[in-house]
């Protein structure tokens, strides 16, 4: 087999792959309690995923809260652990908590993977790096810090807070490279104001590494604008590692499949999706030792794109954070928020409490906002089609309104009642 | 020579120093500005050290200023530097700031020095160990972090504060290393009786390896008590590294004479002193490739023991932490801080306002309080004596009462009045 490139044709890298995840489901298989029971409980061992076809048929999913029950259950790493205690170094913790050992291995694994993935943005050997991410207990400190020290980069593990002197770090060190959430660097903005610094004649910042956050375009210029600063978002699960990054043509995140294999799972049906469909961020490792994840829920909401990017790489591309698929409703293939339609309602007083019901009567879903409207108002059925209306202009989609007399919605009602026939993925 | 061994004598242990203090001193005065400066300016080559001795009488100091202004006039790191930039991987940033910069050859040394230092704490491989050192800009949590990982333990990077979560952690990961402060140690035993965890029972610690903070007997009892936890006290220098700790005897701490030369120095006569006498900490590295830092004055207080230690070792110890020079004073051996002095005039309300002189009339130092009693006091005489007793019982040495009418002491007479004639090692 050639040696991995981003440049390679769809089939290479499916190819490519197949031959790590075939390796991967037999470490797991022998090693992984987890694994064991779970394709053991399916009658499947690893001789029955032959193709990468076989595993997308048979392979069983594992949700997050699985992985906290499990660690709860056998304490501290649970049954998904596939290496040896005593290969263990280091430990993060991320909030549930969920523990998440790595080898030595895995601490170079996840070195390599990081300078690839940021190797998109441009750094280069001797740039000065200044990460705000924290490095305690959770891992994105870390995973940069060593990521773009194997690109050849300098790196200050600056941490969280403390904007002041992080402002003097960046001035006196000249550093290019910002990692960390964009609204830091939005505070590092106002500070410099505060203390008169110019944050484009006095600072030297050029990339800017951004993640846990979301990246809006108002944000991305505003950064630009004040320090000269390029964005590059990307995007990284704590138990599973940085997973992808934007390139120079900012166009969604390049996913490292070298290293992972992303799918795309209707969260409400089950079914894999294709490119192009909203659903949950499925992940599979193909590399690592100490507690791999295959077929992981993140929770996640995004889409694919496997179309060869404008900058030359043929390397699938996660369309960005559409939310979470644990609070978001997915209707007519697109995720809605609650709190969107709250914030609609909001804009209308004459409307009390509210309801969001989602069915699917026959092949397609309706949404309804079931909503009570005030003693005062006369006008019902104008106020429904405005309603109506802010709905369709604020989520993109047909919603249908009831509006229904104050008192009617029982106190206990849920915000939103999702009537579909759910076929979930376990 | 013979691989360094801590039962070596002391002979052997002086060679093989003096062997890599060679080495460092002509690197130092190949690739380094300031060290080559430095012997330029003194008509000094690395041919004219030839022994120890040649380095004891003629090689000059550094004080930390002196770092900070080079880092000043030379951003960011200073003519120090003895390493092309490209060589450096990580750079920590201590309160000055001093940035401190490493090659991927000094943090594998920094994580031998401390495997080996903390190994005398009888860490075993597969222990894990929750550091709750801050990793962000000072280097306390990496140091500790990388040499336990490479002692064999499994390290978690708990970071500061959060006390509760950490509490959670220790309990559930059966954590048996704990590394910080000790005032934190003794926080997350309230919250243990908070929340009603048994910090005996539910929890597993046995090792504390505490720095960065004094570790008053009363308190180690105390930490003992709680957790049955053996308290292991460090000392270390941000710009340094970690260079000493106890042994299970927790007799002074004992250096890792093969990474550091140390040398006491009299603050006030600039003389290099014997074991037992009390002045500055004076360090060498040894093994440096950054930046290197040779007869590098600490600004903390300590004597040296070279007596071999019940536990066998030969290795030198530092015998704790007696302050800051450069806040204290160094008064017939002794380091006074003048809030000592402060201490105990505050258990007189007779008297007023006062000032500390210390004067070297002749080969002695006499060290007077001058101090103002209020116009109510009758008996000066047996006031005088009740003060100079009171100062002698906390101080342990003789000092000079001079008491005056209040009103004496002009308004801008400085607290401490040092009239010895000083030579200061620069």
């Amino acid at each position: 087999m050639a040696e991995f490139s981003d440049k390679m044709s769809r089939n290479d890298i499916k190819a490519f792959q197949w031959k790590r995840l075939k390796s991967m489901i037999e470490y797991v298989y022998n090693n992984s309690p987890h694994y064991r029971k779970l394709l053991e409980g399916k009658n499947l061992k690893p001789e029955d995923f032959k193709t990468l076809e076989d595993f997308a048929k048979k392979f069983p999913f594992t949700k997050k809260y699985e992985l906290m029950e499990s660690q709860k259950n056998n304490p501290p790493f649970g049954d998904f652990l596939a290496a040896p205690r005593e290969k263990i170094k280091t430990v993060f913790v991320s909030p549930g908590p969920i523990f998440e050992p790595h080898t030595e291995k895995d601490e170079e694994t996840m070195a390599n993977i990081c300078a690839y993935i940021f190797s998109f943005t441009g750094v280069k050997p001797g740039d000065i790096a200044q990460i705000t991410f924290s490095y305690h207990l959770v891992p994105a400190g870390w995973f940069l810090h060593e990521g773009l020290k194997k690109a050849g980069c300098i790196v200050i593990p600056a941490g969280v807070g403390a904007s002041k002197d992080q402002l003097d770090i960046m001035r006196r060190c000249k550093v290019k490279i910002f990692g960390g959430t964009p609204s830091f660097l939005g505070r590092i903005k106002d500070v410099a104001k505060e203390v008169g610094v110019d944050t484009k004649k006095d600072l030297s910042l050029r990339i800017g590494i951004f993640g846990a956050e979301p990246l809006p375009p108002s944000l991305r210029k505003e950064l630009h604008e004040a320090f000269g600063v390029e964005a590059f978002d990307f995007y990284g699960v704590a138990e599973v590692g940085v997973v992808c990054s934007e390139c120079e043509k900012h166009q969604g995140w390049h996913i490292a499949e070298n290293y992972y294999l992303v799918e795309i799972l209707d969260p409400v049906t089950g079914e894999i999706l294709g490119p192009g469909e909203q659903g949950e961020i499925v992940i599979s490792q193909l590399e690592r030792e100490a507690m791999p994840l295959i077929r992981y829920g993140t929770g996640d909401a995004s889409m694919l794109n496997e179309e060869t990017c404008e900058c030359g790489r043929t390397l699938a591309r996660l369309m960005g954070w559409l939310g979470r698929t644990d609070i978001s409703l997915k209707v007519k293939g697109i995720f809605i928020h609650p709190k969107q339609v709250e914030t609609v309602i909001a804009r209308h007083p004459e409307i009390g409490r509210f309801q969001i019901i989602v069915e699917r009567p026959q092949r397609f879903d309706v949404m309804t906002v079931k909503a009570e409207y005030k003693p005062t108002v006369t006008d019902v059925e104008g106020l429904k089609a405005k309603l109506a209306a802010d709905l369709r202009d604020t989520l993109r989609i047909d919603i249908a309104v009831d509006l229904v007399k104050e008192g009617t919605i029982p106190p206990d009602a849920k915000l939103v009642e999702d009537r579909r026939i759910l076929k979930t993925y376990d």
